[in-house]
């Protein structure tokens, strides 16, 4: 690993660099151990500041993660697949499977920090639902952790009078959850937009998702539409971008 | 704007919490400028540095940008919206608005870096295309510019000998492009397949895409199928995330 020497960049820039291309060379793997400062300083006859400075450049961009007193490495990306078309077709909520089972192949996905009420409805649901602004809206708020890491924060809004006095107000929806509750009450969804949107997390986001340095979250608003077009839920996700691929999949 | 004092976070990230929670109710709308360092001096009684701690909080969190000699600024969020799925209208299913208003119409879209050759398919394309390790692949590459920002870097692969002698060998693919050509050459795009990542960009990215300080970029990675399932090109776009919102509708 010489220096070439270009002499325009910063030192600890070039010795990122040369880590980086080593990591998309395959020279080092997912999960393996980088070169570590007394190796950067040897090799490179830098200062420790500079050997600390280019690992952390690794760091920034979400390429290498640091763990606490073993140095720092390639960071591993297995992500979860998620499906957005076929995820949601009818044969899986429609036979009273959850949604969120085809995340989960063999691994296992525990929902935590459920919260369901009711409160008025923020005004950016509201343009969405079509309801009045402030109207009383069902909010389904969870967080999902898989492998003892959390992964995706979901907060669900549905108008209050529509579902009112079923199970989507209860903690447990019941089986296939709550679109097999919407279909019940006459308001089967038909069809969904799915929107996408990325950026940094905010300290809460990163603290209720245990995110690394250098991870952005993906945002997915979803609206879930009943027959003529109804909006009937409006469902908010934030997903750790370092736990997933979102996959579409669709005819020309 | 009194400052609780809870005293168990640091000052400039308590006051970068109140910053952001005025920005998120609206004090500050996108495009405003937020209270400089003198203010936030003043208002809070604390040094240069934590106040411009506490503006970097915000910057780091893609919430506000900063403006050579003109202050912090609410970033605004006017994005791009791209809608994987042409073929279903959304007037249809649209009684409600969506969540990120965007216009994309009469607004400028330029094309340049424009690179075309022949290479070498790298390892992962080869794997996506069916193709041999290092077949000859026909790479296209190019910049996406929008009102004199860029916002997309996009290069695409296919198979050498199916594009052969077409002009999608050419800078200038002619009317309708790439796919119009495929079409012509028996190999019409009949499904598409995107997934979707999102991560911190490289330093290469983030300045082919004047990326500005905490933004992440948007990874789409489309794969287009002729009949029976023949991938025919594997097309990897780097998004700026700040410019994109990303739209999929579909059927339940």
């Amino acid at each position: 690993m010489a220096t070439q020497g270009s002499g325009r960049q910063p030192k600890y820039q070039r010795i990122a660099d040369e880590l980086r291309e080593a990591i998309q060379a395959g020279e080092y793997g997912p999960g393996d151990r980088l070169p570590g400062e007394n190796d950067l300083m040897a090799t490179y006859e830098v200062a420790r500041m500079t050997a600390r400075q280019a690992l952390g450049v690794l760091q920034n961009e979400g390429l290498a993660e640091s763990r606490k007193g073993a140095g720092v490495f390639v960071r591993a990306f297995k992500p979860l697949r998620r499906r957005g078309i076929q995820r949601l077709s009818r044969d899986q909520w429609g036979s009273g499977r959850s949604i969120w089972s085809a995340d989960i192949e063999d691994r296992t996905l525990v929902v935590d920090q459920v919260q369901v009420y009711e409160a008025a409805s923020p005004e950016r649901i509201s343009q969405v639902l079509g309801v009045e602004a402030d109207a009383p809206v069902c909010v389904r708020s969870r967080r999902f952790v898989l492998d003892d890491k959390p992964v995706l924060l979901s907060t669900s809004y549905l108008p209050a009078d529509l579902v009112a006095g079923s199970a989507i107000t209860q903690e447990d929806t019941g089986p296939g959850g709550t679109y097999a509750r919407l279909a019940e009450l006459g308001y089967k969804p038909v069809h969904f937009r799915e929107e996408i949107r990325s950026r940094m997390p905010s300290q809460e986001e990163a603290s209720r998702l245990q995110l690394s340095m250098g991870t952005p979250v993906i945002m997915i608003c979803r609206t879930a539409f009943a027959d003529e077009g109804r909006p009937v839920e409006v469902n908010e996700m934030t997903l750790d971008s370092a736990a997933y691929v979102l996959e579409y999949d669709f005819d020309a």
